[in-house]
């Protein structure tokens, strides 16, 4: 039995989210399809977290066991020829051993997209959240910075969620802009131990009230504390959510190839 | 009577072009309905230049006649109300004297956009043609130099269409490419005094065969010489293409605003 590690690139845009689901058809199932048409077999393959639909995967991270010989490069490229485009495999890595995609994550980094200004960027719609006319980025990076380490942030998920704990640890929260053409561009990017359901829509919703300017950058800290989810802002749309990088022991991180 | 010039930015992705067909929703119905909205007026609107199904623009100009006061501020923010989340009125700017899109123009801007390198963008399918698994930039820029000036560009239109002369003076033509996290990104921008039907996606089809290494840079002076369609490269898919710039006389290009 081989253990091989894939990384994938979707757009969410057209899928019910990662996750096969009767309603509709997934990234996951449409994986599975390829795996069996590259190598015969039949697979639950597992994924790092179950993106919803509407988001966006630049380093999903997939496990998979398989008795095929193929050789990673080859296998690569096979199921990118029997995938759509809007799914790509980036890498295909062999493990030393047994390797789980979720059992074996430290940590996560997601990338939330605004596009602020007074017009709409017409072709980035499905990528950005449109929040015109304009946002405050400074603002908002002083509120983020209330939300960065170990806290619980039962404000910050959707309402119904049954994790047992609320706690996780955020180390890092950055939010950049830059202007393109006279499109604002806003970045929040954040890496934690662990996410709760929807905690970065959540995250991005409440720090953009603060950059519409309808709360001070300290609000933000009040929201936290309540740890109720009514406190905090709306949460953003999917489009603009991508899970960008998982990471695992050194073990499973091999140099990309 | 006022005569108003609009700049208007659209993904083509969803449309079967510019114009009213009756085969499907167009870019001009879906602003007609709009300027409806607004204005009351049942306008037919003018476009520089009709784009194809699936082809973008960035700064496509309409010309309209009304009778509405509207200040032009306010009438391009309710056309964008009233607009659907692929079309954008960048601009809206009050022409002093009768202004017409087509007849004034003097020339246009196109660029053509493709992605390369191993594995597809897959974010980026509606906007790049994947030309896997790499290109060669260089010999594509100088075969690019041979299509610069006037030419009889016979060769780099579709076969059918009935343009009486089919000479044009190309006073640009570069290509560009910059690496994007393991995305190669080349970029053909042409500026021409006019168009032949689908004259730059024929050209980027038959650079396209030069950068892939199947011909040499001086064979598309060949091509051009030959003066026949079926000597040169396939036409490119509509999907790399944007309408970037039309310029018209000083007295129609107000500055921005």
């Amino acid at each position: 039995m081989r253990f091989l590690k894939l990384t994938l690139a979707y757009d969410g845009t057209r899928y019910v989210g990662w996750q096969v689901q009767p309603n509709g058809i997934s990234v996951q199932q449409r994986l599975e399809e390829a795996w069996k048409a590259v190598t015969g077999e039949a697979r639950r393959i597992t994924a790092s977290g179950r993106t919803d639909s509407g988001v966006h995967a630049e380093g999903q991270i997939c496990s998979v066991r398989t008795v095929s010989k193929l050789d990673v490069h080859v296998l690569a490229r096979a199921l990118n020829a029997n995938l759509p485009d809007d799914i790509a495999v980036v890498y295909c890595h062999e493990m030393s051993e047994d390797f789980h995609a979720i059992r074996d994550a430290i940590e996560k980094t997601y990338r939330y997209q605004i596009q602020s200004g007074p017009i709409r960027d017409v072709h980035g719609r499905h990528f950005w959240w449109y929040v015109p006319p304009s946002i405050d980025v400074g603002a908002m990076a002083t509120a983020a910075d209330y939300l960065i380490g170990e806290h619980d942030f039962a404000s910050f998920q959707t309402t119904g969620s049954e994790r047992k704990s609320t706690v996780r640890t955020i180390t890092n929260l950055s939010v950049d802009s830059h202007d393109d053409q006279g499109y604002q561009r806003v970045c929040i990017e954040v890496t934690a131990n662990g996410f709760l359901y929807n905690m970065v829509r959540c995250i991005a919703g409440t720090l953009a009230v603060v950059g519409k300017g309808r709360e001070a950058p300290d609000w933000v800290r009040n929201v936290l504390n309540a740890r109720c989810r009514s406190n905090a802002g709306p949460t953003a749309p999917p489009q603009g959510l991508f899970l960008q990088h998982v990471k695992y022991a050194a073990k499973f991180m091999p140099e990309s190839t």
